[in-house]
């Protein structure tokens, strides 16, 4: 607690008023409120003013909110406030164990969005009135600026149009950060103006958030880490996947298609993306340049390899061992690094203009190459389609990974019809699994179905699959021929017997 | 046929050693080319040049080739040619009949694509070599620009691109379109730039295409019409739907989320989306711009009743009627009007800068909000998506309009489960039927279900829809909750016994 001195992170005596513990900001929030946070994968969120929260609500209090974050935040905010039976709508993405199991039981209201679609929906006004932000922070400015810390998202928006904004300032956070921020703002139409970004390393912005000093009502210090997980190994599948990825660039390369530095290269989230960025360490490509979301651990090894120049993203999101690392050298990081606004990393108009290569996961993919991104079996919600619409309808080439089968063998990953799509046949040009790759660039339908089922397939359904497609166009309609009582069969069966097979 | 002098349309000598027939010129097509054209509804594709390699076909000669434009285009090209086989292979978007058919019944490889990928497709090489262009113009330059009639669509990136260019210079297209069109072409990513519009009205490059001349083989003087059709009556249901959106745009400003004047109205193709726009001649609201895709009639009364100041599109798309109206008041309406490449006028870039309210047809909505603007019963292609991608994801709005049944009341146009996506819930905010509106912001899955049942369903298929939501949100997954088995049986029934009912 700050003993009437102004700090290195309370920039100005005047905020030593504000400061006060969790628990009294959390009054702050009421039943009812739309509570909107920093945070953007465990990174940058809010974490002591929540559970305080959630304190409130265990002791019997009716506190229900509507949460909205940058995307998937850590179980501080998440879980804790979710298993307290806090939030009762939610957007726009979570990955949390809790958060999930509440949505699917029908317990909170969830609403998968575009992340580029958030902040736009703030300033709109389509979440209503934001009663209150809560932003962790590693500083504040003597003007009330705010600078964040591991990552931006939707802070800026959640700031400009909060009633109630509290800072969470957290001491764990290393003020070395200061400085990677890039924060630009765009005005609602009609008054938006061209984004002036015209390659990854270009900053247009401040490094704070500007933040009207009337509208902060608390400040709580605070030294709750991140709660950032360990490295998962890097499977032989994902391994495969990122060999063919990489042949293929080195193709488009050779074809004249691609420049020999690539184009900036967006990756999802998952064991799969972190492989297929983890395999470009090893490949003959220098140069490069990333434009995404996060910056995981691969982002790391890549740039000590020197081989990406500058990663622009919305958060840093590293293992438990990234962090260490990354703190460990920040200055390098930081330098090679650019955190910006959620509303400029998956910006429709920077990713179209810059030519971003997209490589996003997938639950299942269709053999006309619709993708599910979202919902298992068609209903269960796994996470949200996140950032990958974002990048994928803009991008100059839109990959989608995924392995050919999940559990054990039970599920074909590549089926006759999805059974939810988030992409769409218009949007997916290359699909890959540890089987291979399809191009799918000017295929009719049926030509995709046969490239799909041939070349990423587990050999275990392709006969199943061939079989479907060549019913299918025996019917009289062979544009994108299905046949509607078995089109989801597949599904219904797996939910039945356990397996498709 | 020019006489060996310069004129008003061919303005340099140099050209006329060029002039030569149309079966003359047809002869720089060979067998296995890939043609792009100009054209972009039945407005400004090459009519001549078709007609007689359609010729070559039936006289048995065999030349297949891939077919490229900005949209549909009239008769002489799409039909034409695909009646005479000539055409195996059709991108992006088409709505002829014989084309329809002859992709139906799998003889003619289509996919269908987002209007604004196709632009970059050719300056990226996706489609391969494009060999020949033919593009419409009222004049050529003596630099060789090329003044285009009354659309734009491709014919920036398909002269840019091509080997050999085709120009048909059509008497029948008045020259008092000089002027009205904008002519601004993107670079290749890394080096594409911010597209400099920042409203509707907006000029920001030249009134003719650049055209090196040499590539120029043949240049055909013609005066085969637009083949525009007659205007349709505007029906009771479509009159209901431009009501409900007009009091959902009253509502809008009235809670300040929009401006008096609104922002650019954007509106698909189609009966119902003629209809909406002929709604505003009536309402209140003043100073309106469009910034859509096709100039039709309706734009034409609203600028005669002083409600719209600026229309911006990629081409005039006017009925019979509305074509002798266009060309009597050709110096007003040009300077009202503004003709873009397809490029700029679809491109997402703009759009979500300028906030662009969407308003688009579906063939199929279902009750989660996912749209189905191409296939019926999940198979058979009807148009294509077109440009209602590029504007739906980066609407300000995005809306969808359908009638509530189709076929005499024996398809329901909201079922549980679309045949096809085309646009996904995250994508759709606002379903407007005959019946009412919902407003589908900020709501989960669940209640999007509640909304669009209740508010657009046909009375007809009420129970059956809120049965169905009813049985599948008591299985235990109850996020988006599906019945898999019967998800798509309306479609399934339709099939077997003509009725969903
Ligand atoms: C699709 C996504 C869930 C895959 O993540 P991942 O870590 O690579 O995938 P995994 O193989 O671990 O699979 C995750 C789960 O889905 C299950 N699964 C995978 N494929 C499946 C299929 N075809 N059918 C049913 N379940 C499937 C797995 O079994 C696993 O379930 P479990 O947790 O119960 O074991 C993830 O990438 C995602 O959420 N994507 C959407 C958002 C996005 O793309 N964001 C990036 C934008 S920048
Ligand atoms: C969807 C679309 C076909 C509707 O066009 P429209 O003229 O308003 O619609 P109509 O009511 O005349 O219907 C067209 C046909 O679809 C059929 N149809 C309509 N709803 C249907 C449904 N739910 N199931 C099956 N068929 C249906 C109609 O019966 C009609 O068939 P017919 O020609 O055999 O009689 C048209 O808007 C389109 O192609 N949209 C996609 C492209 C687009 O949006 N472009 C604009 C971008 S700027």
């Amino acid at each position: 607690m700050s003993i009437g001195m102004k700090s290195e992170r309370i920039r100005s005596e005047a905020f030593l008023a504000k400061v006060m513990s969790a628990e009294q900001a959390a009054k702050f929030i009421n039943d009812g409120d739309v509570v909107a946070t920093s945070g953007f994968t465990p990174s940058g969120y809010p974490k002591a003013v929540p559970l305080a929260l959630a304190e409130r609500a265990k002791n019997g209090e009716k506190v229900e909110i509507t949460l909205i974050t940058g995307a998937s935040v850590g179980p501080e905010l998440d879980g804790t406030l979710a298993e307290a039976g806090v939030i009762k709508r939610r957007f726009p993405y979570q990955t949390d164990g809790k958060m999930r199991n509440n949505i699917n039981a029908g317990n909170i209201k969830y609403a998968d969005m575009h992340l580029s679609h958030v902040p736009q929906y703030i300033e709109y006004g389509f979440f209503g009135d934001i009663d209150v932000a809560i932003i962790e922070a590693i500083a504040i400015n003597p003007d009330g600026g705010i600078v964040p810390s591991t990552s931006v998202g939707i802070s800026p928006q959640a700031i400009r149009n909060a009633k109630k904004v509290i800072i969470e300032i957290n001491s764990s956070q290393p003020l070395a950060l200061e400085g990677v921020h890039d924060i630009y703002i765009t005005e609602k139409p009609p008054f938006r103006k061209p984004i002036p970004i015209e390659a990854t390393a270009d900053r247009i912005g401040t490094t704070y958030i500007p933040c009207d000093p009337d509208k902060i009502v608390a400040i709580v210090e605070t030294d709750i880490t991140d709660k950032v997980r360990p490295l998962g190994e890097i499977d032989e599948d994902s391994k495969k996947i990122s060999k063919h990825i990489i042949k293929f660039f080195e193709g488009e390369v050779a074809a004249g298609r691609l420049p020999e530095n690539l184009l900036p290269l967006q990756s999802g989230v998952g064991s799969v993306a972190n492989a297929v960025m983890a395999g470009l360490v090893e490949s003959k490509f220098t140069n490069l340049t990333c434009y995404t979301e996060v910056i995981q651990d691969c982002m790391f090894d890549l740039i000590d390899a020197g081989k990406v120049t500058m990663a622009s993203g919305t958060s840093f999101t590293p293992s438990s061992e990234g962090q260490v690392r990354l703190y460990n050298n920040i200055d390098l990081y930081t330098k090679h690094c650019v955190l910006r606004p959620m509303e400029i990393s998956n910006n429709p108009e920077v990713a179209r203009r810059l030519g971003v290569l997209s490589m996003n996961t997938a639950i299942e993919i269709d053999m006309y190459g619709h993708v599910n991104s979202t919902n298992i079996m068609g209903s269960r919600m796994m996470n949200g389609i996140g950032g990958s619409g974002d990048f994928t309808r803009n991008a100059y080439i839109s990959i989608f990974t995924t392995v050919s089968t999940a559990k054990n063998g039970d599920i074909s990953s590549i089926v006759p019809m999805v059974s939810h799509v988030d992409h769409t046949e218009h949007d997916v040009q290359v699909v890959v699994t540890e089987q291979g790759l399809a191009d799918l660039r000017g295929l009719s339908p049926r030509e995709r179905a046969r490239a799909i089922i041939e070349n990423c397939a587990h050999p275990d359904y392709k006969a199943k699959l061939t079989d479907y497609l060549d019913r299918a166009e025996a019917l009289p309609t062979k544009h994108e021929s299905h046949l509607l009582n078995e089109a989801l069969s597949w599904h219904a069966k797996f939910v039945e017997t356990g397996s498709m097979k």
